[in-house]
Order: structure tokens, then sequence, then C-alpha cells
């Protein structure tokens, strides 16, 4: 966690990217790929009414969606080439309704392992002003995947 | 779990199917409520590629909105009248990708307190056949609010 | 979960028992295993005032040992001869007091695979009259390992 | 996170050291509180036989143990006077085999609400030679209890 993580693969950056762009569901959210660091990643989420729950907050299953893909892309930032990743679990705490101009998904790796890697994100909502608040935290467990078949 | 609980409104399906027509996201995701019973509800969520992860199956966000949403009017349907019920947390464990022509998301009640709600939950994928797998499960915590003020 | 799994170890039970038998902590704890069946361990905490948290009822984190070893085991049941199980992850939900003469801890197996094995777990609290109460319930992942070595 | 809060009763440190007291099952595993601040606790385990699993290393349940008594207090140092503390449900990841000659389990409060408490605590395992290991991360929520009674 203190220290940076060295990537095995030095084009890790477009990987992500590529995968990013391969989930469609990331553009039905309108999700953005804003930052990708070795074992670190920002996702940000403009909000909309189409992410509404009951009571005009960001449903929580959509905060769930930006921290799952910004914790799965962290922790492929760190699988060697060729290897595909899979969320295995995760676990959610919701802190304050998801409200303002944008939601921030930042995730990333705490112990990066040959086959498991865990991870933790935030979810802060920004307003108007700029102003931010973590509404959502998650801790889970991702997969590394080789040669595309999963080993689990 | 063993005995179906009674519940405190006796409009308590229409409370959450009104509830559920206000989850603007549920309608994105194309999810529909299929059934209500006193702390038992399901979700229905027909694939389509817009719910899409990198491999093709159902993004682990679009399962678990489903899921959060069936847990949370579960809990709703045993809330007296006037309450309205908030995510505190969940729990999501992927078994197998989700794919087939629709995912089915069952939650049930497990212990309803006076404040907070234990449910659990699970994702079915559904072939064309037919033929059914479960793909995820889900424990979670639901809280209820009266009088429309946060309690927690 | 509907249809009983087959173990790939005939001597399942032994190699359950004689693993239990070498965790100390299960023995400074009191606790004891009931019952090995193929994906099913049930483990029997008898309640004593060396486990208890401060109001009296038994510590969560007793509660959350027997689960944790119950579903474990309940996932070394499934794996073949030679392999060893470490837990992965879990998450207890607390839903009642602890209190009683005993607590039962009864695992599964949700889905069995080659690397990681999903379960869950019920805590029962029986009191001196045979009533009995859950009051926990734990949803993990535990991990095969081949050959003495982690893979993960 | 960031700041630091406020606690609203001045008599924080003695209410959790007389609670701790209580925790009959810390002594039972041989726990010492180490550390309370305003949101921030921790808790001291010196590594011993009676609290292995059958690897040798100390078993996931006791890191659990320490974990959740560690955010339970994090979040009663917040809480004010009179009320007391329960755990609702907690999640805990196990990064590495949990070895050495002590393990310092750390936890903080992430968000303070009048009835829920949400928290992340770290399990650091201690060597002989004074190095420290990242080995459990928990993620969970506290319950605020007032007059005594539970009002979950």
């Amino acid at each position: 966690m203190s220290k940076q993580p060295t990537p095995k693969d030095p084009q890790f950056e477009a990987r992500v990217r590529d995968s990013f762009a391969k989930q469609t569901f990331m553009a039905t959210l309108g999700a953005r790929l804003a930052r990708v660091g070795p074992g670190e990643v920002t996702i940000d989420l403009p909000v909309r009414e189409a992410l509404s729950q009951q009571h005009g907050s960001v449903h929580a299953g959509a905060v769930a969606s930006v921290l799952d893909s910004a914790a799965g892309y962290a922790a492929l930032s760190l699988m060697p080439e060729g290897a595909a990743v899979l969320s295995v679990e995760f676990k959610l705490n919701l802190l304050e309704p998801a409200v303002g101009v944008r939601i921030e998904a930042r995730a990333h790796v705490v112990r990066s392992g040959r086959t498991l890697t865990a991870c933790t994100a935030e979810a802060w909502a920004i307003d108007a002003a700029g102003h931010e608040r973590l509404v959502a935290i998650l801790q889970g467990t991702m997969m590394c995947l080789q040669g595309g078949s999963r080993t689990g």
C-alpha cells in the first residue's frame, strides 16, 4: 500500500483501456476511465436521472458497478501480459446518499498474488462547487485468468 | 427463513411496486419487478449487449444492482406503512459467468428488525432452453427510514 | 445446493477430522467437529464465560471462528486427495445476541471450483430447552492448495 | 478519514478500556488493548500455539476477533456517554498467513452516524525483527445502542 508497485507489463495502461472500452455496461452507465496507474484506477461517473434509485440519489448498484470495474482494472494493471481479470467477490458499505454532479470511483490494489488480488475502492460524490464527500467503500477480490481460461 | 413472515402493512405489494417504478436505474437496466411476496422479491433482468463486461457476460455491477434492489424490496415488504428503505451494505460472491437470456434475482429476508433487516439473494442465469444456473449470491443489510428521515 | 455433491476423495471425512484436530484454536475455543458430510460440516461450540463479549453473549469473533472453520472444512470435503484449504475471505452478519447453551455452526458448499469454493454458513444458538435461533450468517470463499503450496 | 474526529464523550478512553476489560474472550485470546484514540483503536495479540489453525499460522477467526473488537471500540470511542456498541456485520480478506511474534489489529472509523458507524481495520503480523506485513483487512458496520437496549 505504501510503496508504488511495479507493473509486470509495461503496456498495462493500454491493456486496461482496451478492456474498459469493451465493457459495454460502462458506456450504458456513462462511466469514463479517468486515470490508470500501476495498481490504481479511477473511474468517473457523471450523475444523471437514468442512474437514480427511488429517492433521487445514484443507485447503490451503479456505485457498485464503477467501484467493481475500478477495482478489477487496478488488479489487471499489475497482472502479466495476456492475463484477463474476473471479479471473485466484493463488499460495499454505503455511507451517504450518492448525490452531486459526478461520482469518482478510486481503487487500489492492497495485495497482488499470482491468482488472487485484493483491492479496496472508495466512491466520492463531487458537487457543483467541487466539494467531495466519501459515499461508499468497497473491499474485494479479483482473479487472474491466464490464456483466456478461468483458473478458479 | 422457514416460516412465512406476516407483513405489517397489508398494502406492501403496492408500496414496493410504487417504489420500484421510481428507480429510474432499473428501467435503464431493463429490469422488471417479477414477484413481490412478504419478505420475498424477484426481479427479472433480460440479458442484452448493453449490460456486458469485457468478456461478453453480464457485468457484475448489473447483477449486483438487481440483487441489491431485490433485497431492498424484500426488506421493505415487511416494514410498516410510511417507511422507506436504504441499503446499508451488501456482499456479493460471483460464482459463474452471468450468461443466458435472462437473470433472475431472488431475495428473501433472513431477519427483520425495527431498524435493520438482513437479507440474502441469489442470481440465477436462465438460458434459452430454460435451464438455470446459480451465478451469484448476496448477503446484505437494509435500513428502515421512518418519516422520510435517515435514522442511521 | 439442491443436489448432494460427490466427493473426489472417498476418505474425505478422515481428512477433515485430521485437519480439524490440528487446529489448536478450535480446542482453545472448546469447539467440536460434530458432522462431516460431502460439502457440509457442522461444528458445535458449547457456550462458556471464556468466550464472552462485554454484554455476556458469545463474542462475534468466536462465532466467526467456528463458522469459518465449518465453511473451510465443507470446502475441503470436496477437494481432491492431498489438497489443503485456506480462507480467502468471509463476511458475517450478526442477527441476534449469541446466547444459550451451545452454538451450532452449519456450513455448506454453494459452488466448488478447481481453485476457489464458495460457501455459506449459519450459526444457531440453542438454549437449555433445545430451542434454536439463527444468530449469524456467513458467506465466504475458500481456496484449494495443491501439494502444500499456496496457489494464490 | 483525513481529519481527526471530535469525541462526544471526553471520557471515551476510560469507557473503551472498561468495556474491553469485560470482553472475557479477549483475555482468552491473550489480546491487549494497546492504543485508544478518537475513532482509532489498536489491539495487540501475541502469537501462540493456542491460536493456531492446521498449518501453524494464527487462525483466521482469531484475527477476525481482534479486528472486530478493534473496529467496535474505534466506533464506541466516538459514541455519546451511556451508549454501547454491537457488531452488525464485518467482512474480512485474508492476504497472507498470519505468522510472527504478534498481530496488531488497527481500526479506524470511516463514517460515524447516529445509529451506524462504518469502520475499516488492518491486521499486521510483526516478526521477531520488528518487520511488519499486512495479513488481513476488515470492513464493517457497528451499531450504537442507547440506554442498553438494542435499537436494531
